[in-house]
This record gives structure tokens, sequence and C-alpha cells, in this order.
């Protein structure tokens, strides 16, 4: 049995490009005891993928070179030697950028059976599955959502943002997004639910970034989740009330190696802000909690989701530089099977 | 009875002059039912007073032109309406920058009766007042200090971080201070017991102030207290430990207008970061526990401090002025008797 699996060839310099990455077909080992194999039906695409592929310092260790890409992935088990796996079990886990993979059937944080019943697979890679745990965590823990609040968030139509939006709506706050293109908001507002969103890309300049971002916020801004940062991040420090808390999930614009600096830090100390950066997988506690509320959401049609699908693994790499790109419209996934 | 008295004259343009103020001198009016007459002993100077100064919006309303500039006074009750007060009574309060007030003994926060039997009146304006509660809290709510913990403190010699730092040493941390000459770091280690003092005069380029550092933070920080902002808040945010709390407490370098950016607000992320800025007079809450620890430090010699004091109302301007460009060394006050 061949396993094409995508390894990290070179380290980006300025933008990642398909020549960072190769193509390998391995063989697929004999299973020992403890372990199972997994066929992957979905791979998730994920902006955090950017940065493991620098070795500049960051939260976690860099992607190996020569190494399978990390990655998420929802599959069927194939065969186990595992007494908690059978055939036929769905599963989410980090088999990596691969058709298949052999995992330690107790390893921690590794394989867990996902209910396919009144979820769909694909689903455990996004609105039940890291990006929702994240959207659940900088909403509920850093930016303290609380009816009444406005809420703003960038990337609004991505996997994490349009779980943030639609999370506050239902807890009975003012959702704002900010997407790029018209489709986009339209998206944003008539499905998710939105009560506005701002299109960045008629809005290339801060000023008049700032003057739609005001018009939509005429309250200010309560609680702000950030997936981008550069001028999106500028417009809304200014937009924050007193007390207002910005969870700090993504920095995409600053992936390429360029820093982006924040141009009135002094807002932070003006309008007594709190400003908070994390990571999902550091805060476990959370996520029996959080997949419960949002499998529930999902399940009874109260949250709602869109994914870009990629066919076949030869096609990852091209749908990860589009991710990067804002080419995805939802959860960017590649179809493996 | 004259009552000299500063107003603001006009609004800064870029830099304070001392043309922006305004001396006056006016009657004393006869007490009404409830009012306490105070002569001033020590007027307090501070940073925030320039932030007042503009009409930029801020988080508190802008000193009005052509009135008494705002400021902390400590003095002695002459006369008094008020069953609380009586004449001979220490106080301390907001009475501004003038000779003489005139105020309600029932206000809030107004005039609250000092103990000088241990304490220095003069304190009250600066180790066991303001000052000292917002080293306070920015060290132990927002920094978290524990023992172990490596504290940095810029401004390290001033009313509010040599606090910070002798806080930091009593909880068992480790204290960096930055501070600008040869003279006040000295006096940083030597007098108050910080571990090491950064001159950042010698560190005027960013990067040889990041390597001075890096050198006397071998473990990283975990709790930065930041009264300064700029190039000395990028050097401490690319030392910042993972999951590191920064208390945002001044940005003394923006005051005269220009926005001085975050260079790379990326690491507020890779480094899992918290930032919070904050204004004391808003956690009234923690002041009785504040106060009474800090004045047991220092009637028990345990909390040293110094006072730069400028001598009569007249001279209120000038000492301003110096203050803003670090001129003094200590809490800056104006004795008025």
């Amino acid at each position: 049995m061949v396993n094409k699996q995508f390894h990290l060839a070179s380290r980006p310099q300025g933008q990642a490009t398909t020549g960072n990455f190769r193509l390998v077909e391995a063989p697929v080992a004999a299973l020992a005891d403890g372990q199972v194999l997994v066929r992957h039906h979905y791979l998730s695409l994920d902006p955090y993928m950017r940065g493991r592929m620098s070795d500049a310092k960051s939260y976690a260790p860099p992607q190996p070179l020569d190494a399978v890409m990390i990655g998420g992935t929802a599959g069927e088990v194939v065969e186990s030697r595992h007494p908690n796996f059978a055939a036929g079990d769905r599963v989410a886990g980090m088999g990596g950028w691969q058709q298949y993979s052999v995992v330690d059937g107790n390893a921690r944080g590794g394989l867990r059976k996902v209910d396919v019943s009144r979820i769909p697979l694909s689903a455990y890679l996004g609105v039940v599955g890291m990006p929702g745990v994240t959207a659940w965590y900088g909403l509920m823990k850093i930016c303290e959502a609380e009816s009444g609040d406005t809420i703003l968030v960038s990337a609004a139509s991505g996997a994490v943002g349009s779980v943030v939006g639609q999370l506050a709506k239902a807890k009975g706050c003012r959702a704002i997004g900010i997407a790029g293109g018209a489709e986009k908001c339209a998206y944003v507002v008539d499905e998710l639910g939105f009560d506005a969103c701002i299109d960045y890309k008629v809005h290339a300049d801060p000023k008049s970034l700032y003057r739609a971002l005001k018009e939509a916020t005429p309250s200010g801004i309560d609680g702000h989740f950030e997936n981008v940062g550069g001028t999106i991040l500028d417009a809304a420090l200014a937009r924050m009330n007193p007390f207002g808390r910005i969870a700090l999930c993504g920095m995409i614009s600053g992936y390429d190696g360029q820093a982006i600096p924040l141009s009135q830090p002094s807002l932070i100390l003006t309008s007594r802000l709190r400003i908070e950066g994390f990571i999902v997988s550091e805060h476990m506690e959370v996520w029996p909690e959080a997949l419960t509320e949002l499998g529930t959401m999902v399940a009874t049609g109260k949250l709602k989701y869109r994914e870009s699908v990629a066919e076949g693994i030869e096609s990852a790499p091209e749908a990860f530089l589009g991710l990067l790109k804002g080419k995805n419209f939802g959860k960017q996934l590649v179809k493996l099977t």
C-alpha cells in the first residue's frame, strides 16, 4: 500500500511557494501492538502552518525539513491493534499531509473517535474542531463577551471568524465582521447573521477603513477577535471602548517575515485595554465544554459553516498558498478519498 | 489672604512650555458649611498632567483652560466647618497647583487625614500615595508577580518605578530596572536593591538596548511594568517569556503628540503575552490594602524613596517640564511653605 505525502523541502524566503514542498511516496509500515492505521478522508489546512515552516523563534518548534507536513486530519480506522479502536471507527487526529497515518492509540491528544450520526466528518476539522474551539476560547475567555457587547472579528468568513460572530450573536452581542470582497461580506451578514461586515478590499486606505469601522460600531467595540493584524488591528484599537478586550489569534499579514508595527500602542493605556495572545492547544481544559456547545449548535442547525474543498493530496500545496492569500471561502480542506 | 495659583493658559503645540501656564493671585473665599480650608505644604507633579493638558481623546476629561491645574497636594487644615476635620489635621487631597484650597469635606475621594507620626507628610504624595499604589496595582494585579519571577521596570528611579522594584524584591522576584544615567542606575542598584539597572542613555540604539537587556535577563522576563514606552517597550517585548504579563502605566514618550509604534506586535501572539493598560484611580478597591502594606514598609525602613523638591509655587512649571524630560531624581514635589 502506497502512502502519498508532502514533506517540507525548504524553508520559504519571503512568500511560501509550491517549491517549498516535495511529494513523496512512502510505504505504510506494519502495525505494532497499540498502533492504529488511519486512512485520511480530509486534511485540514490552517494559517498556523506557515509559521511552522519558518525556523524563527515562535510558540512551537518549527516543522522539520524532509518530514511530513504537520496537519489535522479526519478519517477512518483501517486496522487496529489498540483495544479502544476498531476498523470503521471515524476518528480525528493530527495525521499530517498524507493519505494514511500510523498512530499510537495511547498518545495524549492523539486520536479521538467522533460521532458522524448528526455531524459530518469534515466538521471535526472546523467548527467542531480546533478552529471552533479557538473561536470559543478567544470570545468567551479573553473577550469575555456578554449580552449587549459589540464584538468585532477579522477574517469573518473564515473557519474561526465565522464561529466567533455566530457565537457572539447567540450570546446576545452585536457582531461586526471584516472580510475581503463583497461575496464574503454578503455571506457573513446574510447567511451567518452578523449585524454588519466591512469589506477591507474597498478600504485599502487606513483612514477609509477606520471610517467604515466607525460607522459600523457607533457605540464602539467591547471585544475584538483578531485573526489578521496590521491595519485592521490599528483600526480596531482606535475604536475600542474603555476596558475593551482584544484576543490575538492570528497575525497572518506578518507571516512572510516583515514585522508590521502597531501604530498607536498608547491607546492600550488611554483606553485601558487588555490584549492577550493565545494558542488554543495550550488550553485543553476548555475543549470538552467548547466542543459540546459547538457540536450541539451544529447538530441543531444554529451554527453554519462553509468549506472550500480541494480534491486529492496533490492539490494541498496550491490550496494552502491560496489560503494564505485569502482565496478560500470558509474552512479550507483537502479531500483525500 | 492671597492664594497664588497656576492656570492652564493654552494647550501645548508639541512640547509643553512655561508659556502654557499663567500665575494668578486669587482671594480665598469664606467657608460654607461642610467645607475645609487647606494650606498646601507640598504639590505633587506627575507625568499624567501632560496628558490632561491636551484635549485629545483620553481616559480623563482634559484640564480646562483658565482653571487651576489639577494635582495632588499634602498639607494642613487651617479652618474647618466639617465635623471630621479640625485645624492642624494633616491631610492629602487633590488641591491643585495653588497654595490653598477650599474642599468639600464630604466629597468622595476628596480629603483624607494622614498620620505623620511615622511617615513624613510628603510621602503621602509618593510611596504612600498615588504613585505607590500605582506600582502595587500594576505589579500585583497585572504582572501577578510571584517569587522567582524576573520583573522589569522602566523609569526605575522614579516615584512609581522605585516602588515596583522594591516590592518585587520583597516578593522574592529578580528586579531589573531601566533608568537614564549612571547616577540613577547606581541608586537603583545600590540604594534600592535592584539586581541590575540598564542605562538607556548609553544604549540609544535599539539593538544595543536589546543586547543589554538580554544580558541582564538571562532567563527572560515574566512581568514588565512599563512607564515609558517606545524603544524600551520594544526591547522588553522581545525578551518576554511565554505567558508574560505587561502592565502599561505610562507612555511618556508619546505625550508630545507623535505616536510611537510598537515594532513587533506579533510577539504578543507568539509569546502568548497579556498586555493591560490601567489607571490606578479606577481601582479604588485596592487602595486600603496597598496603602497599609506600603505604609508599613516605609515606617519600618523597608521601602526607600527619594524626592526632588522645587521651592515655591512659582517654580512649579519649570519643575514640571523638567520632570517630562527626566531631570528629576525620584518623586518630583514642589514645597509651598
